[in-house]
């Protein structure tokens, strides 16, 4: 996602926009944009935490084939997310140096936010969607066809109720509530948001103490939709965000419970520190107005044992661990603690 | 201390302008200002380190009846600290407004910072000095006459070359570190300043984790400069000035150095950290733009068992602990974990 121009309204709460293109990719073809391999291709960023939803459940289910992926680079300016990491700046599949043109190609002067992920239609150039909530669950429940062999369930039939409800908490008061921490034009808005995130927290704490994943006994859309505010909490909300009643290496079950999934296979290996504490320290000038990006935390500690399999669970149910990722699409060792 | 105006020179590395009011007050009074029980009153402010350490050695002395104190609030604005805590926001013995007033008796127009500490001749109301290494010294060697009973010696004449090396370094990595992350105006000036401080930690971890104190068997000077800006790191020094390797809570010996300090009369009970959040937080709005003050860190943690009676030595040597702090002085209840 990218929040454009100013973030922080004075005496305003942080209020996210949450209109987005909500055309889907389903298996019938409804809205016109059938699964098919090769068509599509997702553009994300290892920065962005909404985006790195979709690198991870892409990877999990083993969709690399049929859906190709183009990567921002970590800094953007207020009109768009651009290929900078790309040689010569421009997508090699998509022929464009900034997302905001396939946006454009979508809707000529497209009015909202250019966010990541976003699915683009490689024939036209156009995006299909932005919906990141709906963009992972149709990785899951609509790309069956090209799921690789052992893909997990990330989204059980008989779980769905009890997913929803608790992404849905977990989307307000912690994915989201950070960023209402962060972009809080107030002291109260900054406030009611900390008691909120840190309210939730304490309830993960308590849930996960006794339970491996956060619903059922295996992995799922909800533990995705998590880990990847988890990822980012020591490195970038704790300080930049003033999310600090304690960092999540003061949080043992939580911490556990992070270093669990950091080390499973399709989780750590998607984060890229560096491109993380990077986006968020240089691009939110009105919160860091240096732009100086902070040297720690160390990162060592998220390779300490957890001990979280003394809970019991079945990490990929009857399914099994992806297997490495893709020379082309590695973190660079760094960026990330596991090499 | 205060530095006024802008804190952040893009491009360049943070210097602090250490040109001070050198004149001191003696026991034979050579610089015109004897030794003399109520002619003086020490200006500090709770949120300032360097004024902290003033407020600490005053209590640990005992010499809280032969020197007056007034406080400054937690905030400033570029002409200078206010005696806005008081009623009328005017300091009561000196009958002034801003501190600036008392620099301006003694030198009109006085080009440099307007800091704190600073000792005011009550009759004249000029500031004799603001020399505040010096002024800590002068308290434990100079004002003996007034010393309560059982005062500690904090500069104990063999251990005075060793207290000033370790204090020295102290204050180029660590106390002036801290400073040289957070104002520094380039990457490069950040990071060098980060990895010095951070080096100078690991040297103290290490020597203290066989011995109690820094130097010899007892408390002394070096103990008291090190703390101020111990007390400070989790609340401002690690988010605000980006010095994020580790939190002082996660450096065990180091936090546990701190908390037996902190629990020790005269040190913790001079601490307000609601007044130290406020301060950085507030007026260094070119590091921090909102002005929001961040709701954490968690203070509990700083009564927690500290077990470093184990490494034995004697905190206040052949002397005695401070007494309570008189009623007039003590921090409030919500501003400390100590109630």
């Amino acid at each position: 996602m990218a929040e454009q121009g100013t973030y922080v309204e004075p005496g305003r709460e942080y209020t996210r926009d949450t209109r987005y293109i909500e055309t889907r990719i389903t298996a019938d073809g409804r809205d016109g944009y059938p699964v098919e391999a090769g068509r599509y291709r997702l553009v994300a960023a290892r920065a962005c935490p909404w985006a790195n939803r979709s690198i991870i459940v892409r990877r999990l289910l083993g969709l690399e084939d049929a859906i190709s992926m183009g990567l921002s680079g970590p800094t953007h300016d207020a009109r768009s997310w651009t290929f900078d990491l790309d040689p010569g700046g421009v997508d090699p599949v998509l022929g464009i140096e900034r997302l905001q043109q396939a946006y454009f190609a979508r809707t000529p002067d497209y009015p909202r936010g250019i966010t990541v992920p976003a699915i683009v239609d490689i024939p036209s150039g156009a995006v299909v969607t932005n919906n990141y909530p709906q963009i992972t669950l149709d990785f899951s429940t609509e790309w069956t066809a090209y799921h690789r062999d052992g893909a997990p369930d990330l989204y059980p039939e008989h779980l769905r109720d009890e997913i929803d409800e608790v992404a849905g908490l977990v989307y307000r008061d912690v994915n989201n509530g950070v960023y209402r921490c962060g972009f809080a034009g107030s002291q109260e808005a900054y406030e009611k948001a900390y008691d909120q995130l840190f309210s939730r927290i304490d309830w993960l704490e308590e849930r996960l103490a006794t339970q491996r994943y956060l619903v059922g006994d295996t992995i799922t859309e909800a533990d995705v939709r998590l880990f990847t505010t988890l990822a980012r909490f020591d490195a970038v909300y704790h300080g930049h965000f003033k999310c600090n009643r304690s960092k999540l290496s003061e949080m043992p079950v939580l911490w556990a419970y992070a270093r669990d999934l950091f080390t499973t296979p399709g989780f750590g290996d998607t984060i890229d520190f560096a491109q993380i504490k990077e986006h968020y320290y240089v691009v939110h000038r009105d919160v860091n107005p240096n732009g100086i990006i902070p040297k720690g935390p160390d990162l060592a500690g998220w390779l300490e044992p957890h001990h979280r399999e003394q809970l019991g669970g079945r990490p990929f149910g009857d399914g099994t661990p992806p297997g490495p990722v893709p020379a082309d699409e590695q973190v660079p060792a760094h960026a990330t603690p596991l090499h």
